[in-house]
C-alpha cells in the first residue's frame, strides 16, 4: 500500500543496501580485515578533540531551555552571525545573520533550496558523474535533473553542452566541488566561465538562474590547491554546506545554507528558505549542534590522514595500470572500469572481496568509484585484489 | 524568483512571525512581566537533570566514530530495540527494532510517513482544529487535508461526519490526542468506534487505510485520565512520536515513527520509511541524541507543572466567564472567542499585552487557543486583561 514512487525508491535503493548488507556477511566469512570495503563515503579520521569538549561546555554552562528550546527556524542568531563574520574574515563579504539558515546537514540544505525555488516541472541542471540523490531532491518539490555529460578526460564541466541546456525553465545549476565521486575540484577558470554563460542566458531569457554550489567537502583539499569561493564569481549563489566532512560529524546532521546577498529577491528568499525548512518538518537544526558550532565551526580533521590515501590509492591503482583523473580534493577516487560494464566490473570485484560502486550510479558509466575514507591499511592490503581483478580483464 | 507555492506558504506563515515579533517589541516597550504572551507551545518546565548527565556520559564513553558516524538511515539498532523492548513492558505487544524508525521529531515522523503512503491526490482525513502544518506535511508529498468538522461541545470527533468523508482515495486519517490545540484526549471508546469505521471502509472499498497517531503530548496527561495505546484499537496504526515535549528537547529534533507489526504491508513500509527518511534529506536523526534514548527515553520532565497551570487557566477564565472544554492533557487551552471573529478578537487581546492565536489557524474558527507553558505568574498577572477583554466584549 506504499506509494507507487516510493515502490521504485524502495527497489532502486536495496542494490546500495544490499552491498552494504553483503560487506557485513563477507566480514563474518573472511574476517574484517580481509574484506576491502570502499563502497560508503562514512569519515574515517576522528573529530578534533575539541567537538567533545566544546558540548561538554555547552551543557555545563548554558541554561537548558536556552540550550534545547526552538530557536528561530533559521538558527540562533549569534550563532548565524558568528558564521557570517567567520566567512566575511575569509572572503572579505559584508555577510550577517540574514544570510545564513542553520540545517540538518547538507541534504537538508539541498532540499530547502529547492522547495524554495522550484515550480513543477522547472529545471536543475547537473554536471555528470553527479550525486545520485540529487535526482530526489529535485523530484521532492515537482523538478527534475537535466544532466550535462562528463568530460571524462578532466570531469572540469562540459561548457558547450551545460550552454545548450539551459532552457526558460532552469532554475538552478547544481555543483559541487570537491566532487563526489570524482574527487576533481573547479577551478577559477571554470566557475568563471560557467558565471559567464549563466549571466548571458539570464540576460537572454529575463530569468533568474541560481547556482547552487554543495560544498560538504570544501576543506577536504590537498597540497597546494585553491578551491575558490563560489559567490566571487556569481551574485545569485547558494553555498550548501555540512560539517559532516571537515569534523567527521555525519551522523548528528549539522551545516547550513548561505545565500549571497546579491541574489535576485535575496529578502523573499531569506524569508522563505526559513518557512521550507518549517514546513519540510526539519523545523531546525540540532540546537546543541548549532551552539557548539560557535567553539568548532573553524576546525577541522586531519586532511592529512586522508591525503595519505588518495596518494597511495593514486599511486597503487596507476601501478596496476588503472586510469583515472588524480583527484585533489574530498576522498574519493573515479577510475575506469576495466569493461564498459562497470556494474558487472563492480559484480566481479566482489569475488576479491573489494566493494566499490558503479559509476552508473552516478550517470557516468564505464567507471567506479572509490572512497578511500577507510584504514590506511584496508587500501594497502586491497592490492592483490586490485592486481587479480586488473589480471583477469587484461 | 521563489515558487508559486512558496509565495504563498510565505506571505501566510509572516501573520505568525508578525505575532511572534510583536511580543518581542511589547515586551520591550512595556517589560517582559507586563506582556502576556500564550502564543508559543515552546516547554516551559526544564528537562530532566538525566538529559545532560547522558550526554556527557555518552561523549566520554562512546568512541567518536561510532557516536557521531552514518548510522542505519532508520537509526542505530541497539536503540531501536531498546524503544521496542519499553514499549513491549509497557503495552504488552512484541515489537522489536524493524517497528521504529529514529527521526528528527514528529515534524518528520509525518513527513516521512506521508511520503511513504502517498498518491497525488489521495486524501488524508484531520479532525478540526488541528494543527495547521498538516495541510504542509501532506502538500509536501501531494496529498490533500479533507477537514472533519469540530464538535465543539467536547472536541471529541464527529463520527458521523468523519464516516461520510471517507472515499477510495483515504490514504490515511491523522489524530493528534492529547490534542493542540485542546488539550483533548480521545477515549478508548472514541478510538474504538473510529478503528470500527474504517475496518468497515477499508472492506467497502478493499483498501487499507493508515490511522495516523501524533503523540508529542502523550506524556502531558493529568489526573487520573489514562490515554490509550491506539495499535490496541486498529491494526493499521503508525505513531509518530517526539521527544519535545515530554523531556523538553524541542530544539533537538529527536523522535520516533513506530509501525504496527499488524499493519497491511509492513515489511515494505519499513523499507519504504528508511529510504523516505534518506531521499527528503533527514537522513538519520543526530546520533547523539539517538544515544542518549538508551539512558532518557523514560522519563519525563515535572508534568505537575503544566496541570498547576492547566488548573490556575481554567478557573480563571472560566470564573471570567469564558466558555471552554477542560483540557486534560498537552499544554494548551481552546476557549470561545467572545465574538465570532476570532481574528479581531485576538487583535483585540493585543490591547491588554494579552498573545493568543486564533482557532481559524487551526481550521477552527470562533475560538482561541492558549498555550500555558509559560511561568505561572504570567498566567496570574494576565487576570486583569482578560477581565477587561471580556467587558468590553459583553
Amino acid at each position: 500500500m506504499i506509494s507507487e514512487k516510493m515502490k521504485e525508491l524502495t527497489a532502486g535503493s536495496s542494490l546500495i543496501r544490499a552491498m552494504f548488507e553483503e560487506g557485513k556477511k563477507m566480514a563474518a566469512i573472511y574476517g574484517r580485515e580481509n574484506v576491502f570495503d570502499f563502497s560508503l563515503g562514512n569519515p574515517s579520521v576522528e573529530p578534533p578533540e575539541e567537538v567533545k569538549e566544546a558540548v561538554i561546555k555547552i551543557l555545563n554552562e548554558t541554561s537548558p531551555q536556552e540550550l534545547h528550546g526552538y530557536p528561530n527556524n533559521s538558527g540562533f542568531e549569534d550563532v548565524r552571525l558568528h558564521l557570517a563574520k567567520q566567512c566575511n574574515k575569509k572572503h572579505g563579504t559584508s555577510y550577517d545573520e540574514n544570510n545564513y539558515v542553520l540545517v540538518t546537514g547538507a541534504a537538508a540544505a539541498l532540499n530547502i533550496i529547492f522547495k524554495t525555488l522550484l515550480n513543477p516541472g522547472d529545471e536543475v541542471i547537473a554536471f555528470a558523474p553527479y550525486f545520485g540523490e540529487y535526482n530526489n531532491y529535485t523530484s521532492n518539490h515537482g523538478g527534475k535533473i537535466v544532466a550535462v555529460s562528463p568530460d571524462i578526460t578532466t570531469f572540469q564541466p562540459n561548457m558547450e553542452e551545460f550552454k545548450a541546456k539551459i532552457t526558460p525553465k532552469t532554475k538552478a545549476v547544481i555543483i559541487n566541488t570537491p566532487n563526489n565521486p570524482t574527487g576533481v575540484i573547479y577551478s577559477a577558470e571554470t566557475l568563471a566561465k560557467m558565471a559567464e554563460i549563466l549571466n548571458e542566458k539570464q540576460s537572454e531569457y529575463g530569468t533568474s538562474i541560481y547556482l547552487v554550489s554543495d560544498e560538504p567537502y570544501r576543506e577536504l583539499v590537498f597540497g597546494n590547491t585553491e578551491i575558490p569561493f563560489v559567490p566571487d564569481f556569481y551574485d545569485n549563489t547558494f553555498i550548501a554546506y555540512s560539517y559532516s566532512k571537515s569534523l567527521s560529524l555525519p551522523g548528528e546532521r549539522i551545516g547550513y545554507v548561505c545565500i549571497n546577498t546579491k541574489a535576485d529577491d535575496f529578502e523573499q528568499i531569506t524569508g522563505a528558505l526559513n518557512v521550507a525548512n518549517r514546513i519540510l518538518g526539519f523545523v531546525n537544526a540540532p540546537t546543541i549542534w548549532q551552539k557548539a558550532l560557535l567553539y568548532i565551526s573553524d576546525l577541522s580533521v586531519d586532511i592529512g590522514v586522508y591525503e595519505k590515501n588518495r596518494n597511495k590509492v593514486y599511486s597503487m591503482l596507476t601501478e596496476l595500470g588503472y586510469e583515472m583523473v588524480e583527484p585533489t580534493g574530498a576522498f574519493y577516487v573515479f577510475p575506469k572500469s576495466l569493461i564498459p560494464d562497470d556494474k558487472a566490473f563492480c559484480n566481479a570485484a566482489k569475488d576479491y572481496n573489494i566493494l566499490i560502486v558503479p559509476g552508473s550510479s552516478f550517470g557516468c558509466p564505464g567507471h567506479f568509484r572509490l572512497a578511500y575514507c577507510v584504514d590506511y591499511d584496508t587500501i594497502a592490503n586491497s592490492y592483490e585484489g586490485f592486481k587479480k581483478l586488473k589480471e583477469r580483464f587484461s
